[in-house]
């Protein structure tokens, strides 16, 4: 079969090494809740401890933050991306994360490439206490390119029907509390690249120690550590937004009842500076950038304004003890305030 | 940002044209399962009516036959095989299929094309039952050529604790019952596609009236209907293996306690034409064939000899109310026993 199949492009032996490799990094940590399925047709997963469950399920890709990876070489942080981008995605129906599985395809199998890449899934599915319960290697040669891959996964998680937020109680006056990015995190990619030509990426970004390589493949903050101190202070959190693809812009009125708005001053936190680079070079418009990019807003948590600075302490005091690597400023903050919503009015302003 | 983006290759209106297709397809009917999420950050599915749930999940793609596809401009059966496998793998350890997520990837977004491809994947979820709960569209220039896409797929199954097949009960002298496939499914396309040139895919298969395109994109078949009315009848089935890369030899080893061993007749069925016509010129030997290929055998049911019989007549059944399109034979068969191995011997004998 060897010799047949390695003339279609192929290779099975490096498939079983990239087997062997997958087992070795997931051999050191046994998750008790998975449990030996059949085959391996499927990961079996032992759901406990719900009265009344709901399975909250996401798929996410990292976009052409791949083609980032592949050209510098660096393959173990994109699946620390894709982890951490899906688990905040379902932190904001208050889903605590239970499994994830990946799907990479690639042009041509290396064994030891896909394991790094894996590797970044492993290791923050073990931070974050999600089981890797599957996943798929596909070698592809005609769909990708040799040296190219593409990286996607699904996570899985649950709450209590009866805990998912309440957005109905956002009301006006409530305060909106930003946890700080560190970067694009896994959006506008497409654009950064096509604004920054790849013979630049060793040079330093405007105004900062950093090469632009670096900023580039920044890993997207998992903010489940500050969501979790935040309630865990006792502070009712009303509605959260994961600031992904269309930006504050976009994703804060997906979470905000029709009759009000969320006004964010834009003096309260600090932009990264390869966000504000990117935003000058590409000469976006405020309305372009804030619908493209976080700005350097990764996640938006909103609090009644009588318990934000309660919030924004706990917060801070879980970024103090796990700071966001390369984040442009190190702490949470209130950036914006729930208001009424003038009639064909924005949802969201950003003044 | 729609003209920042367009010059990046990725266009925003495309995007939006998809999601509203998507809805079309997804609005005629409405899953009760699936709640309200909020901001739509994930996808919210109520698990009720287990005691004691285990999930299964799997993930999986449809390997090159996408460019099968691609290059015939037949977008809507990759998402079906995708659905179908998925389900037969979960099938494997008596799960039932909840919901699914897909992620499809393309060079360049046409919403006509992603809404046929994603037609397909709604088709089945429907006609088996399954929520569609959610998915990405990603456009990726540079990943993929103009013409290519990429498509996988997340399945979650549930079953009861106590509910798994039990493969300890498999003795020698059991009956492996065969469900007809009708091609290659979604293994071995690389291979497929090296032997066959695109030039000859609107020829005859030889001995049969299909042309080699309409038997290379012949839908993966969904089991799970067979194996219900197998259950239904009251036959205790021991064991399940789909037959997926690594064919019979791989596949039905993986279910096998390790003292026994599976023996085929394969006068009991018969082999798709394509199947064997891919086989003879590719000049594959028994062993390189029945790796890589299923054969003609989609899917393996270990049961009791006694109620063997018993167990054909009620896959028959249902196999003559829903027939397996293209499959060389219409009928399920009894196509191998259950005997004792031979200390190093194989755990698959195809005599």
């Amino acid at each position: 079969m060897k010799d047949s199949y390695a003339k279609s492009g192929v290779d099975i032996d490096a498939g079983n090494d990239a087997v062997r490799r997958y087992r070795a990094l997931l051999g050191s940590h046994r998750d008790p809740r998975v449990l030996e399925g059949i085959g391996g047709f499927g990961g079996c997963f032992e759901l406990s401890g719900f009265r009344q469950p709901v399975l909250v399920a996401s798929t996410d890709g990292v976009g052409t933050k791949v083609l980032v990876a592949a050209a510098l070489q660096r393959f173990d942080t994109v699946g620390r991306d894709l982890v951490n981008h899906c688990i905040n995605d379902i932190a904001c129906m208050n889903a605590r994360p239970l499994f994830f599985l990946d799907y990479l395809a690639v042009g041509k199998l290396d064994a030891a490439v896909a394991a790094s890449i894996v590797s970044g899934i492993a290791a923050s599915c073990e931070r974050y206490g999600l089981a890797l319960l599957g996943g798929e290697t596909a070698e592809m040669p005609g769909v990708y390119s040799e040296d190219h891959f593409d990286l996607a996964g699904t996570i899985v998680g649950a709450l209590e029907r009866d805990a998912m937020p309440d957005t109905t109680s956002v009301v006006a006056g409530d305060a909106v509390i930003g946890l700080p990015a560190n970067g694009f995190h896994t959006n506008g990619y497409s654009l950064v690249r096509h604004t920054l030509d790849r013979s630049r990426w060793y040079d330093k970004v405007d105004g900062s120690m950093s090469t632009i390589a670096d900023a580039m493949l920044a890993v997207h903050p998992c903010y489940l550590p500050y969501i979790d101190a935040i309630r865990t202070s006792g502070v009712a959190i009303k509605a959260m937004a994961h600031i992904t693809g269309g930006g504050l812009l976009d994703n804060v009125e997906r979470v905000l009842p029709d009759h009000l708005a969320a006004r964010f001053d834009r003096s309260t936190w600090t932009v990264p500076a390869l966000v504000r680079q990117v935003v000058r070079e590409a000469r976006l418009g405020d309305e372009e950038a804030y619908r493209t990019f976080n700005m350097g807003v990764g996640f938006c948590i909103v609090v009644s304004s009588s318990e934000a600075s309660k919030a924004v302490a706990a917060a801070n005091a879980a970024l103090s003890r796990e700071p966001i690597s390369g984040a442009a400023q190190p702490n949470a903050a209130i950036v914006g305030e729930i208001e009424p919503r003038h009639q064909c009015g924005p949802a969201v302003i950003i003044s």
